[in-house]
This record gives structure tokens, sequence and C-alpha cells, in this order.
């Protein structure tokens, strides 16, 4: 038993389970839909943080298994007090997170055992948007770039097309690509 | 010359600083040419852990005042360990925390004290589309609200202008609502 229990895992990812999941999906689509939340405070200037803990999913509300906070600033060069990455930065962070997991995943499913998985990912980004000095500048970064190393017992062809179709089934990479409408409601006074 | 600098202070914001910025940028527009990154690593299953530390601006390369590490993994109903929140949900945090800090810097400049920012991102998202269960649905986002709670020393007319001005100067909602090309490129073997 213990032998097929751990036959079924790849990567750290129980693909068993895995496929069950799928399955249970494919008989009851509505189990995906998901919603997650941060919720933020300001703290001083432009340091704040956000706390991550409840989201619905498979019917009902969770919560993560412990509270997540993080924090963002600006860097003194841009008059902040450097507690915490830019949001941008964090922005970059949840692209390769994102890229990554589902790499693992589709490795694993694919019977693809990997031995490294690496990522950079940079933004280049014109501030005389954001500071309003230009107004062909956009605010938001101008182009993005990721750089994967990918080692493990497949070709490197095998192990490119799992990139690829990470690509084509990551959410962020979605978010980023195209666009999500945004509504602000504010309460003031 | 005490008086004069804590005049200059507002929301946490040197205002002095900020628009001493605003003109050095004016003067030198290739200053305000940014590059931000992460570094990713992956640890098992979903869990993958980013670094961010480095930053070219201002003309040279840069380094935050400490190195940033976070977590993100997905949660046991998505087959993970929980190590950290998804990435879509860091992705909400980058959103409120790029909201919040343009709304700082905007309230510090139109000489108005804030006393609370709160927000809160929620983010809608069928994980038919990243399961592949069903082409119709995209794999990111349908739709992401926001809602702050604003208090301050101006009438509410005012706080929701700050908060719109804001919004027009995000770099994380332009990135979101309007869309970045993204490359991948890759080294495998």
């Amino acid at each position: 038993m213990t032998a097929t229990v751990n036959e079924s895992i790849r990567n750290g990812v129980d693909t068993a389970t895995l496929f069950a999941t799928l399955d249970a999906v494919k008989a009851a689509p509505a189990a995906a839909e998901f919603q997650f939340r941060a919720s933020n405070e300001w703290i001083n200037g432009t340091h704040s943080r956000s706390t991550i803990d409840g989201f619905f999913g498979v019917g009902e509300e969770r919560a993560h298994e412990r509270t997540f906070h993080f924090d963002a600033d600006h860097p003194a060069v841009l008059v902040g007090k450097d507690n915490g990455p830019t949001p941008v930065e964090h922005l970059l962070h949840a692209l390769a997170a994102c890229l990554t997991a589902g790499l693992a995943n589709i490795a694993a499913a694919r019977g693809v055992r990997l031995t490294e998985v690496r990522s950079t990912v940079v933004g280049d980004i014109d501030l005389n948007g954001i500071l309003g000095l230009n107004p062909n500048v956009r605010n938001g970064y101008q182009q993005i770039g990721v750089h994967f190393t990918v080692k493990g017992d497949a070709p490197p062809e095998v192990l490119k097309a799992i990139v690829e179709q990470s690509r084509q089934r990551s959410a962020v990479f979605d978010v980023i690509t195209n666009q999500v409408p945004v509504t602000i409601e504010v309460d003031a006074g």
C-alpha cells in the first residue's frame, strides 16, 4: 500500500489527488468557482500591510492554515521607507509563483520528475507615467520578461513543452496579458 | 528649521522630497526608467519562494535595504500544502498596496491628512479554466472588486477624488486592466 501511495507522489504533487480533484470538478463544475481576497491597511506614507486568510471554494467558505501578512512600501529613492517590496515587485513574484506551481503540477501529471526550477522575472517601467509627467507613458510595466531554468528526467523539448503548457494555463499570466475589469467602491468620511 | 521640516511631512510622506523628486525627473526624464525583478525557486509541489532585492532606477543598479522572501503555495483543497497564499492572492495584495500608496502620496500632495485607509480586494475565478475543463472559461480572474474605507480631514467628495486620482495613476491597476506583453524564455536540460 505504501509503495502505491508513494508512486502517486511526483515532484511533491500527489497526482492521485490531483486527478481525483479533476474528476470531482468534471462531475460538479460549480465546485471550481472560487473567490480569493486580500485586506489591506495603510500604515504610514507608502507603507501598507495586507492580510490574507479566508477564501471561498468548493462550495463553502474556507481559511488558510494560517493567516498571512505582507508589507509593501516604496524604497527611499521613491520617497518611501523600504518596509517591503513595491507593489509592482509583488506582482512579479505572483507571476513567477503561478507559472512554477503549474509547471510542477503538469510535470507530475506527465510523469516527469523535476530536479530544479528557477526563474527570474523582470519588468520595465517608466515612472514618468505614474508621476503624471508624460501622458504618452503608461502607468504600468511596458514589458515583462521571464527566464526559466528547468532540469528534470526528460529531454529539453519535453521540459520546454511543460513550461509552455503552464503558460497556457496560468491564472496570473492571463490576468497580466489580458485585461480584467476592476471596480472600485469608496466609503469616505 | 525643525518646524519647517515637519510641515513638509504629511501622512508620513515627505512632500518636499516628493516635489523635489518630481522636479528632478522633469529635468532628467530618463531617471524614471526603472526595472524591477523577482527571482523564484521551486521548493516542492506547488510551493515556491521568491527573492526580491536588486532593482535598477535613477540611472544605476540599486538594492532594497534588506532582501525580501515570499512563499506561495496552493491550499490543500487545491492539492497543495498551504505554505503561502496562492499566486492570485499575492496579486490582489499588490493591487491594494499600489492603490493605497498612491492614495497617501496624492492626499499629502493635496494637503489632506488621512487618519484611516482600509481596503478589501476580492477576485472571482472559475478554476474550470486553469484545470482545462472548459475552454470557454478564462484562466484568470473574471472580475476584481476593491472596497475602500477612507477617513481624513477632508469632505467625502475630496477623499473620493483622491482615490480616483490614485486609480488613474496606479501601476498595478494599469497592469491588471490593460494588457502587458510577457515573454518567457526557457533553459531546459
